[in-house]
């Protein structure tokens, strides 16, 4: 493996003061108080529209300067998506445009019908409670394979089946041919393989970032600046334009820190209304914040789906054949779309397969009444892998195998190529996964412990589980991935790293200023980097989404820092030309081949300032449009005590192996790897978003009814590493951000089953879903 | 003459609208509230040392966070003038370093001994007035050849004589023995020629800015920041490091609109102080505002001048032979040095001059115990043009010559080099005087007012006046000449545009944008300028001064801009192979020699960002190091009425024609010029800072005792320009921002002197000087 100097080192955050001393600056501390407010009138049906609205008392109460109604906004429709954009040569690409800044037409419960600016939020929430509103109501569809057989109306009129998307990959029929198959449902049902049939369901979760989603728009300097807790400033400066229909050069979007956001801020939901208010009252400044309640409701958490998988296994445990039929509910706007579930299918075909295996993966993305959906954190591949997992762990249970040994035998190999993508640059070229399940097998204790376990009674029971996990980083080659980045040569030697990607908390800024350090040739310490993203100034990049940063925006990273290196030396060459051989730099200063000392880094950064003769203010752009993508792999071990009649899972141990190609900074690895696995436990045991079915409205809102794990609610943690060498990454990484929410909560379930036999397959498996298995079963 | 779209063009500002708004924000407009207050705390003597302090029971205010006295800050010095750095190998150009945060050696009234952090102004306010000080007290000087003779203790201890800078230049020996003489004394004295000599005087004039010195300082994201109203950032940003003794890479300046400079802001003041009192107290921001009383005597207005002028002239009305000797009061610190009086006896040399004359220039400046002075509008110019100015005027009224034609027979001429600057850079090579001077005399009607006011008496009069000016652009070849500039490509095919160089209200971004628009070959509206100079991501340039930035940052924008049509071109060449012969970029398109539009503008853009194959975000940056200069010339006219029973001036009407090059915009050039005309009328009749010799205490440090004109004061002013193309202005152009400053006060002074026959030569002509001279000549 290569050799690095400045990454792979165990360098402090460079935002860890800021943020432990409380002086890091967000969103809302740096709006100038006092500024104008505004709150927005939700609808109080799931489905309907608004036929009329009163809004002459709300306008009455003191302290409001407008109020909007839906019948007041453009008519003009925009996506909310963080996706990339496309120019016209491939237009048929970008997201579809269904969202508009308020809507007569009610889709969901909450939907946005109208908006208050006021002097305060009193006068505001005040005026909301005033405005009078008429309906015309609709019945309310929760189930995605409900409404795929249509409403009236449907849920967005261009749509009458209310499907979003629909897409089929089958093993081709010359190979089902050479296996005797005329399709992969004969290959699953052959009596001569062991037959398996479930189905699945994974629920809302909701991203439940401590920072609730805020921005704050004015006017100024021809600009409409919207400050934004956004993982996407660039994107969220596009969209603006497009839901105001002005030229996206005349927004101007600013994201400082932000205190997560886990997919939510990865879409644009009020940025628009924001600026546009701000617009009708003058370019006044407006601040647009959500309450904790609007945050679990009215932005997206994780999809809803349901998967139907069927697959067949031979004694030698090998998979036969397998189908996955997955129907994923987006609500009433389409978010993300059908690329989520995608992500489901898809990794659920990656992560095992054998060579001579057949499959076939449908996939439907469907509108409901059903509250807002979108990106969270692994972007449809936990659901998938849930999915898997499932599978996987009911055959090794059933046929009384050994579950690593049958993951082992299926599990996915190198040089495994994606026959279905629409390239062939998803490929899985390093391979960790081995010596990661090695290692997770040891520090769990997997082999006593499925002897200790094998033969227990009783209401109380432990149980060992196991999953693995596959991911592949960013988002080529379904989509475009591009970075752009600038560094500049400070007068001390220091340099200033501007990075168009986004620092959201988990690291970025730090392991930039390694990459960047990493390439010019000098200390992680010497590197300044510009958190905050202006998008007037910081370099094109579409933002934190997909673990792409690390990976696409670290290339840039990369290119920007050894062109930066380039021209130092270069400078060096031409101001002190008496050297021997080639010109390093090396310990902050230019060296010759000779080992001479040409000249400190510092004095040769004056010269290229204040050069009386020629000056140069060294600034260098790297730039990155990557075409391939690294798959990640690992496994996750978990111990589990299992208290039947309490219907209580005390997770007792979780340990977490993966290969995310070389590590960049190994404890904001094990920080990410800690943060993914406690989420992952709430995705498996306790957060799901309740929606009642008859009104599509949220009932559990709450951080006190929405449960997400607490510090007592974690176990011991242990996350570990195996590293190789990815040839596409930067510097052999992969990527690591969503990774570890991925297979924890299939390891649990795994665990249980172990423990106690019962074969959970809805997610999050809650008390009530635990009690109601155990009950089934006889357990209790 | 060249033609241009867009330069030349009279577009709007770019920051009218939020200037009249009231929208656009400014140092303390952004300034978080509450923060913390800091209030300094000024000696009572003029000359001494601080003994002792006690601040016990300041510190026992209610709301004081910290009180720091002269003997607790760091024994470090620094330099506060805004000039360029130098490397090692220039070292020796860098300037004097004499400055502490808090000093206990008191030079000046009111010097800074100790500062006040507090929760409110309030609070600071009383802690000041608890701090119990104990001085030693030494006499006062403030004359400045008296100071030459030494004081004891020396004002500065390095400096036993108080002399800061002493330069003389002489016509050589060989060409004084060619002219039959062996010193310039002796040909200033030749009998066969006419003979005069006087003494002159400039006074103190003040800046008088609207916005007064203000900053905040704080410490996030690893850096101390210092949000400042600063012309020069980037310079700011090296003092701080200097002053603190921090790396300059850790130190981040920005720099908001700005209410004014005139060179105060050309000196860092209190940017050092304010942010070691941040530092002080936990990296809390701080915020440091001068009352506006602080602002007349804790900066540095125009420094007062002695000039002793000695000349001799022929009947063939050619000059003769020049002796200049000037003494320049720089008050207590450095600032800006010997530069300025250099300025000063320079362009007095440069104005007029004959082939065969023989010229003797000799300056000092000194230190006194007098208030701080440094740069204002025109540097030191228009001191040297009122010695130059009252010696012609001297002469062709004691000659009975024509004034103008006088002026005419002696002024600059093309093709003139200074034989006494470091280069031979310093050279006239477009001359629009003589056209400017026709069409002055014509404005005024000054043949028809010479002979109207020929015979007058009573004790009204009226008169005319004439005066020349000579000013040389920027600080080459004395200094280094340097600029940066970035402009990036949006998606809509508007362009940003990062200047280094400052907006300090004189129109720069404006003239930026045209010259940028100019470059590409695009629309002045397709350019957003990015106004605040942020030094993390702004690029390099020393700022607002010399009238260098249309000139030397104009080269940088213009480098940029055929950078960026340059890459637009290629792009669009790659992108689109099928068009004929070479590309050209106009209307917001790109088109081929045969005249087919091969791609907009704006869709060229959106391939640059998303083209799936290879995408681009063009960003060029734009360098300039400058080593020439231009000469703007030109001359002002104006008619007086003198009540001399009342000692009174009335200014009717000012006509200045200048040569200032190509006009980047004629509408900006003409608020430039109205601005310093009435800056000019101030200067000639009223604005001076009063300073008590005894105590050297500013006796006016209000706006109601300092007197500003106001808009009742300006006449009907008439700005016009003579356009010549200067072959080094990156578009024809010289400078305009300080010359209109220059010449109007000695065109009064001439008026007065046509009108009533007397002589003045102390500026300004108050009511005071006007009535004693009046009653000298027994006039009244």
């Amino acid at each position: 493996m290569e050799k690095y100097r400045e990454v792979g080192r165990q360098v402090k955050r460079v935002d860890a003061r800021d943020k432990v001393t409380g002086r890091a600056m967000f969103t809302d501390d740096l709006c100038p108080k006092p500024c104008l407010v505004a709150k927005i009138l939700h609808s109080t049906i799931g489905n309907g529209r608004v036929v009329s609205m009163d809004v002459t008392e709300a306008k009455a109460v003191p302290g409001v300067v407008a109020v909007f109604t839906c019948f007041d906004v453009p008519d003009t429709k925009f996506p909310v998506a963080g996706h990339p954009w496309y120019a016209a040569s491939a237009a048929q690409k970008r997201d579809v445009a269904d969202r508009k800044l308020l809507d007569d037409r009610v889709r969901i419960y909450g939907d946005n019908i109208a908006a208050v600016v006021a002097e305060d939020e009193v006068a505001a929430n005040r005026a909301l409670r005033k405005i009078k509103v008429e309906y015309e109501e609709y019945p309310v569809t929760y189930d995605p394979r409900e409404a795929m057989q249509g409403t009236n109306p449907p849920v967005q009129e261009d749509k009458p089946d209310n499907i979003v998307g629909h897409t089929l990959a089958v093993t081709p029929e010359d190979k089902l041919k050479a296996m005797g198959y005329s399709s992969v449902e004969d290959a699953v049902r052959d009596p001569k393989y062991h037959h398996f049939a479930f189905h699945a369901f994974t629920g809302e979760q909701s991203q439940a970032h401590i920072e609730v989603c805020v921005s704050y728009c004015y006017e100024e300097n021809g600009k409409l600046t919207c400050v934004s807790s956004t993982q996407i400033p660039h994107i969220c400066r596009r969209i603006i334009g497009q839901a105001l229909d002005i030229p996206w050069g005349s927004v101007r979007v600013i994201k400082p820190y932000i205190g997560g956001g886990f997919g939510t801020k990865q879409d644009i939901h009020f940025e628009p209304l924001n600026a546009w208010l701000c617009h009708q009252v003058g370019g006044r400044c407006v601040k647009l914040e959500l309450s904790r309640e609007e945050c679990f409701w009215d932005t997206s958490g994780r999809q809803p789906k349901d998967f139907e998988v069927e697959a067949s296994v031979g004694d030698d445990m090998r998979l036969h054949a397998r189908s996955i039929k997955a129907w994923s509910n987006t609500g009433g706007y389409i978010h993300h779309g059908h690329a989520l579930v995608l992500n489901s299918v898809n990794t659920f075909r990656w992560l095992y397969h054998t060579q001579e295996d057949a499959i076939r993966c449908e996939a439907w993305t469907v509108h409901t009444n059903g509250p807002h959906t979108g990106a969270m954190r692994a972007y449809g591949v936990p659901e998938g892998i849930w999915a898997a997992e499932c599978l996987m762990g009911d055959i090794a249970h059933d046929m009384g195998w050994d579950g690593v040994e049958f993951r082992m035998k299926n599990a996915i190999t190198p040089g495994y190529v994606d026959e279905f993508s629409p390239s062939n640059t998803i490929s899985y070229r390093t391979d960790g996964l081995r010596a990661c399940v090695e290692r997770g097998k040891q520090l769990i204790g997997w082999d006593e412990k499925r002897q200790e376990y094998a033969h227990q009674d009783g209401p109380i029971r432990h149980g060992v589980g196991v999953a693995f996990l596959v991911y592949k980083t960013a988002v080529a080659p379904f989509a475009l991935e591009t970075s752009n980045c600038q560094i500049t040569l400070n007068q001390d030697g220091t340099f200033q790293l501007q990075m168009g990607a986004t620092e959201i908390g988990q690291g970025a800024d730090t392991v930039f200023c390694q990459m960047a350090a990493e390439a010019i040739g000098v200390r992680t310490e010497d590197i300044h980097i510009v958190s905050t993203q202006d998008t007037d100034v910081a370099p094109y990049d579409p933002g934190a989404y997909a673990s792409r940063q690390t990976f696409v925006s670290g290339t840039a990273c990369k290119d920007a820092g050894q062109k930066m290196r380039r021209r130092i030396l270069e400078l060096a060459a031409r101001l002190y030309p008496d050297f021997q051989g080639e010109l390093d730099l090396r310990d902050h200063a230019v060296w010759d081949a000779a080992g001479n000392k040409v000249v400190d880094l510092p004095d040769l950064a004056l010269e290229a300032y204040y050069n009386l003769h020629k000056t140069d203010q060294i600034s260098t752009r790297g730039q990155a449009t990557v075409h391939q993508n690294a798959i990640v792999t690992g496994c996750t071990f978990c111990d589990v005590t299992v208290d039947m009649p309490l219907a209580q899972v005390t997770v007792n141990k979780i340990v977490n192996v993966q290969d995310n190609g070389r590590l960049m900074n190994p404890k904001l690895v094990e920080q990410q790897m800690h943060g993914g696995m406690a989420q992952s436990i709430g995705f498996a045991l306790s957060e799901e978003l309740l929606v009642d079915p008859a009104t599509g409205r949220v009932r559990n809102a709450t951080l006190l009814d929405y449960k997400v794990p607490t510090a007592m609610d974690v176990p011991e943690l242990i996350a570990e590493n195996v590293e190789t060498q990815d040839p596409m990454g930067p510097y052999g990484n992969k990527a690591v951000g969503e990774t570890p929410i991925i297979s924890p909560a299939p390891a649990i379930r795994d665990a249980i089953l172990n423990a106690t036999g019962v074969k959970f397959y809805e997610m999050p498996m809650t008390p009530q879903r635990l009690f109601e298995g155990f009950k089934r079963e006889g357990l209790i």
